[in-house]
């Protein structure tokens, strides 16, 4: 498995320049970016060439694009959902173009929207978003959210299980479509690492990792995450059956909180390698 | 337009060789069957070729095979949908090859499944089924149900409105999935001409006939139905709304009463042709 | 049916402006247009409200954009191909902004790949050009190619006949394909008005109007076009046809030549209008 | 990986009965069958859980059902093609029902149809297999075919590689669908261990196993096959690029051979226990 990092969590590191230089010092394997960054990294590296070889530089060999996130507003109405598809497809031939295969949403566990029709309206934008990137060769993984103060958020209950996220993606219909593995959302569904083991590697296409505080779990805020190893979910277990069934992917820390973590980004980056170490070793991966 | 019957409105008719007959002697141009009744119907006759001829005489040179209902139940679990299904192909098989080119089944407007669950489950059972009915050149005919009382039936509120319907239909992505379009729900969802207008023929698998009582829209009642003519709907402007689109196909007659009409299946058919003479002759279609 | 121009016939008409304006002034209802043009369009009236004003304006209030023309190249390398996509759902949103609902392309009836790789490859490839077409409500018209002379130009034999083309749309398998059927491919694939009346009109995307010279069938080359009516091609009977199965979309003229026609474009137009008037006469139809 | 045997290659085995019982006795972990012969085998233990029940019996507890062919005939005429059609949900669901997750086919590498139009036709029909098919959870495997003999046996060439067996998986469109990989069309398309380990084991349906004569390999027969490490395919390599990519699942022998191999079931199911040991531990697998 891969070891990456998202922006949440390591402070205000700046730009792509500086977030692939930090990675890369602190022997991270990969970063999670925007895909207009990688259209801006090529625009300013004057070709993907040369966009190419300044990420084989600024990231020491190592660091790679995890994971772009879904640009494409799939949620309100039709119109920006068209307006937002427009750019999806120059997103996803930069990212193509620099190995990233991955791109990734989320959906929330309750909306203001009547359910069913929500649900179709939403299976038919995220089909149409997994085709334009499964014609560049990148996968679409859906995050499942569990905190539970979210399920009642809004008027009406949406897709929020494992399972119901495995019958969307099924519902889709794509190739190309698979989980965003969130150890938040896991811990706080309230899953166990059985649930993991059943499934197979190639469902996922992608992984966040975090903790959560020791509260009762339908009080665990999605904003109130911890470092890995902080916190009270069983993430030796986590990595473990993520191994057990072949997932070699990325693992990219996200800690997403009511006020930002205290520290420089160099700090930060420093705390999350130690993190990473002690869970990994916890689950007997290094 | 071709004038159809199914049973619901013509009492005890019998097997489909009667039913058949009946339509036939009171002028009807299709009935809507079982695609069970299609495949025996085949057997009995020992072949295709002789079951054509069957029903080429039985049906004096006009009835044709309006529509087969969707045998396979999609509504519960996994594994009877995946019985029924197994069936599928072989019942389309038989429609198409007496000339039948529609499948039709319709959805609740509430449901005790979570919505969105079901929306998405539903969504790729249908998709199935489509596909095996696509493979034959059947056609499949979603009818959306307008009647108050069934929308707080079951729990949860589901897909109920024209525009619902529509957007349905373009979630489960296939080429050959339309409306089956209902007098009774048109009215009962408070549509009008112009929502009809705004349709393309193409997307009306077949259609539905018949009438609802002098009562509140909203306390019309499912199995409250009455003959076209005898009740508040606009029939004409329903009629002349499918003429303008240019729809061609059936319009079936369907009473659905909460006990069966006084009268024999003669009295009931006569009366329903003559309903039929009536709305037609009122929309200035013959 | 609606009256469009190509640019092919009318001489060097310029930009979009004078286009609508030379279309508008000869009575013609439709132009079909690059989709960059109306991207431009839009930028320089600066809105699409803007852009729609423009269009009411110059076009008297009667010309439309008919179709657009895909500007992906599927015919080559994937790289290209890919390179293209990027820019297709920015075109279909400025299209599908100005009430633009079709776009098509043409494939040659010969190749120098192998031709079921090259199929298979291009039905991938049109597939996924459909799909984000069909996100903006535009279907995409496929023409397939008569001329005898371009069956052998290259080395293997392609996808050429009409039912070639159905059985293409069918393996696509999205429901916003369809033909863009062309009098000229009519006419060299030796089809009839029997052909014609067996269509479904929502199979028919876009249409193409034009006429062949008096030499023997398998000699008209693909840039020897006639203005219709100039030459032998029964167009008074492909027109009833297309009006007898209902087919209510723009009839475009489309003359390839060798050299381009003489006179001005305001010459040409007027002859192109007396050249509709003349068979739209013979087919009963004004 | 899992070690199977298809009938081809143990002589004359007799039923479903025998033949899981012989490949116990052997060793082996898996049997390819008909999905009639599993529908005969719940009829005849008159429930799912009896044919499970004899299933475990008979096989000790280590054998399953690891492929059924598919019984659609999709390379002919159209009707042809529906009525196979209509059988195949009812051997999908047996098979399912027992555990099997696979189905498989192979495309000749010529054809006598023209070779753009059998692609797309063959598309279109494969893809409505693997629907049905997916429906029940079983994956299609298809297999590209390599003996030159083949090539040019009928008069086009038609889908014959890797990369354009793979293409053409992307162009079905389902989520479902694979490669069958088989040693010897991997031997003879000239294929070496490093197109292996590209692969992802989730692209693989299901793996032949089977050796060729020591002559060139344009003269290797399709039906001159040896048993594993009788030959000169390295098969060593074979397995190793299979094991390095993850693919855990079934690999089975095919020897298909112009004269039936002498020797009783019992003793050609010996002999192939021992090719397989010896192959697998040249692979360093055991």
């Amino acid at each position: 498995m891969l070891k990456g990092l998202t922006r949440a969590g390591i402070g205000d590191v700046g730009g792509l320049d500086s977030f692939v230089r930090l990675a890369a010092q602190h022997g991270f394997d990969a970063v999670d970016a925007g895909g207009q960054e990688l259209i801006d990294l090529i625009a300013q590296q004057q070709s993907v060439t040369g966009a190419k070889a300044w990420l084989e530089d600024a990231g020491q060999g190592r660091v790679r694009i995890g994971s772009i996130g879904l640009s494409v507003e799939w949620r309100r109405d039709e119109d920006t959902f068209r307006a937002g598809l427009a750019g999806l497809a120059a997103e996803a031939q930069a990212a193509s173009a620099l190995g990233c295969t991955a791109c990734c949403t989320y959906m929330l566990p309750s909306t203001d929207w009547p359910a069913a029709h929500f649900a179709i309206i939403a299976t038919r934008r995220l089909r149409t978003c997994a085709q334009v990137l499964g014609a560049y060769g990148i996968r679409l993984g859906l995050e499942f959210v569990g905190p539970h103060h979210l399920r009642t958020k809004w008027a009406n209950p949406f897709l929020r299980t494992l399972q119901e996220t495995l019958d969307w993606i099924d519902a889709i219909g794509e190739p190309n479509v698979g989980l965003l593995f969130d150890a938040y959302h896991w811990y706080t569904n309230e899953l166990g690492v059985q649930d993991i083991v059943r499934l197979r590697s190639d469902q996922i296409v992608h992984v966040h990792i975090n903790d959560a505080p020791d509260v009762p779990v339908a009080e665990a805020l999605d904003n109130g995450r911890l470092y890995p190893g902080d916190g009270v979910i069983d993430l030796a277990g986590f990595l473990r059956g993520l191994n057990q069934i072949g997932y070699e992917g990325v693992v990219a820390q996200e800690i997403l909180t009511q006020t930002p973590p205290a520290g420089t980004p160099e700090e930060l980056a420093a705390r999350s390698k130690q993190a990473f170490h002690r869970v990994f070793q916890a689950a007997g991966l290094e």
